[in-house]
């Protein structure tokens, strides 16, 4: 198994109720990250569900969370034929540190879409993408998680934010074959948007909801992250991640709080 | 107190307890509108929060509900300075209906944004927009919600869907003040953008999430509908809400199932 498969491993003890131990490494110097999070939860909802993919997956993110020993309990709340909904919490020292709503249902394997809007803005290719590896922090994340970053977004690191909110990246999980774990980490991976129009430092994510819309092919994921609005400390986040054969596979939005550096 | 202030009054007779009255005029044929579901919700969980404004709400639809009493049960799952959080659910007949996650906040109402993207494509003035009123089942949301639609977008009506994603109206709730509930409404206000490229009939929302990103200003509401894709019987559909001031003041994005005529 991979770093990933067995730091999102679950282990159920009782019904609706999953033993957990948080991998340090997949987390920075202020927190663990929010898609590996919600990894983890996707795995406890689907194992207690009878359909294979986390189909939608809204997170409440409460208090940060930490290396080590946690709890993920999952209460089933509907249970139907084409989707089960329930209520999936990550308890951590007595205390809810994630709240989660997440709809289980199965999708087929060679789905075609039927309708499919614009495709993404193009990016260039894996070989004109960079690893921009910064510091010592984040060399466990970068290590588990290989991101390739368009250069066009990452001037921020530079002092020549692009002035858009934008972010992009490919995207590849070492050792480890795609699926909706990985989209759940894919949604959530790329530096904030917000850096690129001033902001500095870390965006703690307040909500954020993701939807699985087909089961992704092998290769890397093209991961594209862009925004409407930052207002009164507050900003949105929306990623797009696209597979090697050009298919939507997942969609997000995030409501998170700006870091240092603007007003508000 | 106009027709919707009523509607949506929230008694509370306990704790984080609040009795319900839903009106079947804020419904259709096939069930009470979602955004009205999640008007009534917000307004429990403002109550029983120091914030002022329903920031973030995560709705999932687990059953149809029905006309006449109900409660809401809000469960707080962390209070802060910037935001809380919480946990709402409304219940009848002794089985849960809709789930939420609802974070309050309080937006100043005067706030400016820092940043906007792009505007919403333009949309004739509600002079060259028509009512569209349908047949009897759908005249009491009508009269509670006066809306004018994009006639580009509504071709579907006449056999003639423009094969896009999309729907547009201007909105507006008689004799009652925009906030942050008439938002909720708005974002699940419009037909089903699926409609536009083939499907006929309801379109059962799963998931809804929407963010409330500014206080609206007075006048009426432009609503701006789009989707991504259709595959495998689900379809997402995107939804902002712009004001007279032409700031963007809500966004939304729901996962549905689609209705008949499309493969899938």
């Amino acid at each position: 198994m991979s770093r990933f498969g067995d730091a999102t491993a679950v282990e159920r003890v009782a019904d609706g109720r999953y033993k957990v131990e948080l991998d340090q490494t997949f987390g920075f110097a202020e927190a663990l990250n929010g898609g590996y999070l919600m990894a983890v939860l996707a795995r406890a909802a689907v194992d207690a569900s009878p359909h294979e993919h986390p189909v939608s997956t809204a997170a409440n993110f409460l208090r940060v969370a930490k290396a080590g020993p946690a709890e993920v309990l999952v209460e089933s709340r509907k249970t139907g034929r084409t989707a089960a909904m329930s209520r999936v919490t990550l308890v951590q020292g007595g205390e809810p540190v994630v709240d989660a709503l997440i709809t289980t249902g199965t999708l087929e394997s060679d789905l075609e879409p039927h309708w499919t809007g614009e495709a993404p803005p193009a990016m260039p290719s894996p070989e004109e993408c960079s690893t921009f590896a910064s510091g010592k922090d984040d060399r466990g994340f970068a290590d588990n998680v290989e991101m390739l970053f368009d250069p066009a977004s990452m001037g921020w690191l530079d002092g020549r934010p692009s002035g858009r909110l934008e972010a992009r990246a490919w995207l590849r999980v070492p050792d480890y074959e795609n699926d909706g774990y990985a989209l759940a980490l894919a949604v959530d991976a790329l530096p904030p948007v917000v850096l690129n129009v001033g902001a500095k430092g870390w965006a703690p994510t307040v909500e954020l909801t993701w939807h699985m819309r087909a089961v992704p092919r092998p290769g890397r994921l093209a991961v594209h992250g862009g925004g409407r609005l930052v207002a009164g400390g507050w900003f949105d986040e929306e990623v797009e991640v696209w597979d090697s054969a050009g298919r939507l596979v997942a969609q997000s939005r995030q409501l998170a709080r700006v870091g240092r550096g603007l007003p508000g």
